[in-house]
């Protein structure tokens, strides 16, 4: 077995929240230290998520020999640096999304990481999003046949931090922030072609007192293949954040709602392998779930189970449980050969339930 | 740090397939020996979930002194004796629904494993099942009102294996293979309270051919409380399983389903904690996200960088691609401002993307 | 061309508006009075309707030679009576539902129509439901196999007028007030074969204060033929009224959800005639569209057109609309073939749109 | 009371014959006449909508003094000449989109009508289709705040006729037939404002074989109010035919899907008049219901009692039907008291159902 990871976390604000809660999540990785300048941020992120160091001085964290990885949650315009100065010190790097600010600091972080020879790792999570990762399957597997158009749209009411608003922090508004996701998305999704053009359309419609990025944006991509994609994003729709993904094939199509739908609505004129327990058939129209066994609480329920006998907790359905189940089995096998209503307690001697019902007494 | 619990299996169907695959999840547990004793199907099932040891007799595994903990996904007559004999043998044992053919072996499993002071646990996953673990909270919260009346259903086409139509080896149709989910589910979501009445219509509809159990029913509980619930139960619907449940108060009402539907479909008459990211207002009609988290992928995420870190591989998302990413969003801001489609690869030394729409050059 | 029915309402609460509205929109019909006993009401009614006569006595309504029909909109215990003195002047009877109180009652009522030859017709709408209409032609085309089990549900959060509140003049709660519904839904949608039995699981949950009556109710009939059907009725149902039907065959399942979901969402293993307009196959899951035409307002548009130019008036939409449109399509093939944003407006030789594209100039 | 207006057809096609539908419908339009010129199509289409005059030659229809109004679903390339026929003959004249092939057909279309003193009207049947209607209203209401984006798509497999995928009849691909419809619902949205510009993305992806048109397209206008519109079109996308569209406001959004969809799912801040009976608040999500009464299908019921009377038919809700109902809630409110299943036919000399559940008897 190889040994945990030793992770730190520069940042402290909502996306850094989501890395420790990740992390923690992680069976091999270990949290041990974040770093965030503003005075007492580190320090309440580390109660909060039970981590033994913090600084205000990333720095400090970066000369800690144990970290093996740092995750990068600081503001864009901090990336670079950040970047730069975990791979002098050897550790290898998460960069939340996007990457930096311009290209010249993205190629002065792609190479400075590969001369230290630790690993940059670019933090698109749409890239591991449960139903969007079966979409990329349906796609792959010919389900939907040749792509014609992608479509990924983000939106919500505005960002949860200032310097988003600020374009010297962010380096721009809702495309910046949130295209940067529907780009990622369209050249995984197609397996990383070349793009040949791009249009976009921007506008800032409602927020003009808060910042001078674009809060509404329509991007249209075409990629050498032929392929179109089109990215909607915005930060003036209200009523809940919105992530929908869409995939349109010449023998398919699949709509693919983040948030709200689970299954994804697919419809395959030749079928595909597998939509759904017992679906029947996946030509036509087929709703196809994703993470089946995780959806249904499996794997929860035998970690839970194992819980209890590895720390001798009580379980949170036992036995007894199953016997008051039974017993209502037992009085509905007798309600439905009476036609009566059957009060509990109930008491029988039977064999099995069915025996109620064929009255085989 | 606890040591790892190591779990046996015994039963090789669909059901002990999902044990294996939810306990290979669990970090704290190791799955060490599997028995079934149609000759093949253990040395298979081992063989595919690469576990260690594999019987045809189970007695065999159970004397494994190193086993702590069985988890039963044989056949519904079988759940009693292996209870017992695991009990002496002082192992710790969770029993897939139902727990067993009558209220007397459902006495003898508990009686058995309480002097064996092992804890007996009832595999009932709903009570595990991410968005109806959301759907207690909202009832718990409040968010609902007083409840009136609870609803789960669950319908697909009819069971797997054999032995489920054979009601000498089951107990039972419809009701007792699926009918026990609901009833489970409704003591849980409210609360484990007492039981008053029960009332069943049931019919073989469709598989007389196949067995003398009910391949179709309703059931109609009455709670102490004066809370009704309805269960509505099919083998015979085609077209792909169906799980949903219903929650309907005086305050509100919740529509869940697990396979196709909506985030929890809620309307509260007062509101409630947390719908989603940026939802506004909880009062009235809302979408209530669950695990939230997990459904972006983050902790995937996470535990995908990890394991590059510890394995040295190769991170599905680099360095290059945020630098991609980044050059698309340049042409898109390009392209805002010029209000043309820009070409790729695009060179610019903008020291931000926002500066090129604001054209600042 | 027969002549034009005269009618005249009886009532002035809510159903009765509904009446009123609907009898305008009937090329067939001439509304001519209505009778109402609260002083006033049928005044304010006949002047919002446009009706020429009105009366707070029923009698001399009944009493003008002009009417051929009456529409009874009156509280459920005047139903009886009313129909009794229509018959006796010889007026064909609308009757709302239900019929009336008791089954003497209605006895009376058909035997005294009989004997008028008068036609006594009872408005059960749903079998006039648009999108129900569609799901028994589903039904009766073999789409979902032999039915297994109907289901119909109304609920909302309680009646609109005082007089359902009191039992002695409603006869009942939520099953009498919506109940009823569904029991000739389910009659009607079979083709009214013999009902076996009935069970009904009543309750009053929310409203003690206001009523004696039932105000939640789940009601399960077995018909004569082995078919379940399952009511489910509340008064307590927050959120907007809920409409819904589902049939559950051997051969396929359709849902159909009055007032949210516009397609029924249907499964059929053998396929069945049209879904919608170039479905593909029908076979697997579709979405069955209803009154596919009106849906699109295609008659609206006609009779829109058609009131123009008998009344001329302005038309909604011009040929100046039209050449607008064209105006834009010219500049978006010019888009296309640029790859820039085109400003309008935009002038052009071109004899073609698509001539623009392809730059044939 | 007006003089019914008498119209003709010109055109045999997909569209013509619901143009013969929709006029069928409306009570002021008498149907008197069709021409087209394939032998046959003619007489075969008056056959079957039982029109009295057909011809192969339009100018002998437009010959008929009688005829007040043509409807023109010919091809594309006809409706200059037809219209310019039409009204030198005094016939008002309704086209079919798109108005033509080119702006200076356009011209002398609008001019040659107006010196004819004849209405031209266009046939854009999207500001007619009643859940666009309401969708307008909930815009035109303030429910949600200045528009920021509007979207409208069309997208099925392909058009019906030959003359479609020629450019020569029609003009264009996917563009011309169906971004019309998305061009003027966006006028029409807003009130018909000057548009500032337009872009588009178009590509012939799959049907390079039938076509040089194009086969998808993207069209984003920008409205000199600031408001930007996307028009996205497909011949190439199977499954059915798809029509949505969503307004996105500064405080509020609303999604609109013509075939499948929801009643108009909307978020609106600050509330809005009405969503659907009893719907509680309208601030927040709710979904809007349209032409409410005709979806119940009351206007239907009326129309068929009225028929009943006027044609003496027999109707298809009688008094014995409504004395069947209330059999079964006598029966309910038995079973209700007692916990038993009743047995039906059902005798009770009860004065009303609800007696049965109090046991007043």
């Amino acid at each position: 077995m190889s040994k945990k990871i030793k992770v730190a976390i520069i940042g402290s604000q909502f996306i850094s929240h989501i890395h420790a809660l990740s992390l923690k999540r992680c069976a091999e990785a270990e949290l041990i230290a974040v770093a965030s300048p503003t005075p007492g941020n580190a320090q309440r992120f580390a109660s909060k998520h039970n981590i033994p160091h913090h600084f205000t001085d990333y720095a400090k964290l970066l000369a800690m020999p144990e970290v093996d990885m740092i995750v990068v949650g600081a503001p864009n315009d901090c990336h670079c640096r950040i970047t730069l100065d975990a791979a002098a010190t050897g550790k290898h790097v998460v960069v939340e999304k996007p990457l930096c600010l311009n290209l010249a600091e993205a190629d002065r972080m792609i190479d400075s990481c590969r001369r230290a020879k630790v690993k940059l790792m670019y933090a698109e999570e749409l890239c591991f999003t449960p139903k969007y990762v079966r979409l990329k399957q349906l796609l792959d597997s010919g389900a939907l046949g040749a792509p014609t158009l992608l479509k990924q749209s983000e939106k919500h009411d505005g960002p949860h931090a200032a310097h988003f608003w600020d374009v010297n922090r962010s380096g721009g508004g809702v495309t910046m922030d949130m295209g940067c996701h529907a780009i990622e998305f369209f050249r995984w999704m197609l397996g990383r072609p070349p793009i040949k053009s791009v249009y976009a359309q921007m506008g800032t419609h409602v927020h003009q007192n808060k910042t001078e990025g674009d809060d509404n944006a329509l991007i249209i991509i075409e990629f050498a293949s032929g392929v179109v994609a089109l990215a909607e994003e915005s930060w003036t729709k209200i009523g809940g954040m919105d992530d929908r993904a869409e995939v349109h094939g010449a023998k398919g199509v699949a709509y693919a709602d983040l948030l709200r739908g689970n299954a994804i609505e697919t419809y395959s004129a030749d079928g595909y392998d597998y939509a759904v327990e017992k679906a029947g058939s996946t030509k036509g129209w087929s709703f196809a779930i994703y993470e089946e066994e995780w959806n249904y609480g499996f794997p929860q329920e035998m970690a839970h189970f194992v819980d209890c006998v590895q720390n001798d907790k009580q379980p949170l359905v036992t036995g007894e449980d199953g016997r008051a189940v039974l017993e209502v089995i037992f009085a509905a096998y007798e309600s439905a050969r009476t036609g009566r209503k059957v009060k509990l307690p109930f008491k029988t001697d039977a064999k099995k339930p069915s025996d109620l019902w064929k009255q085989i007494t």
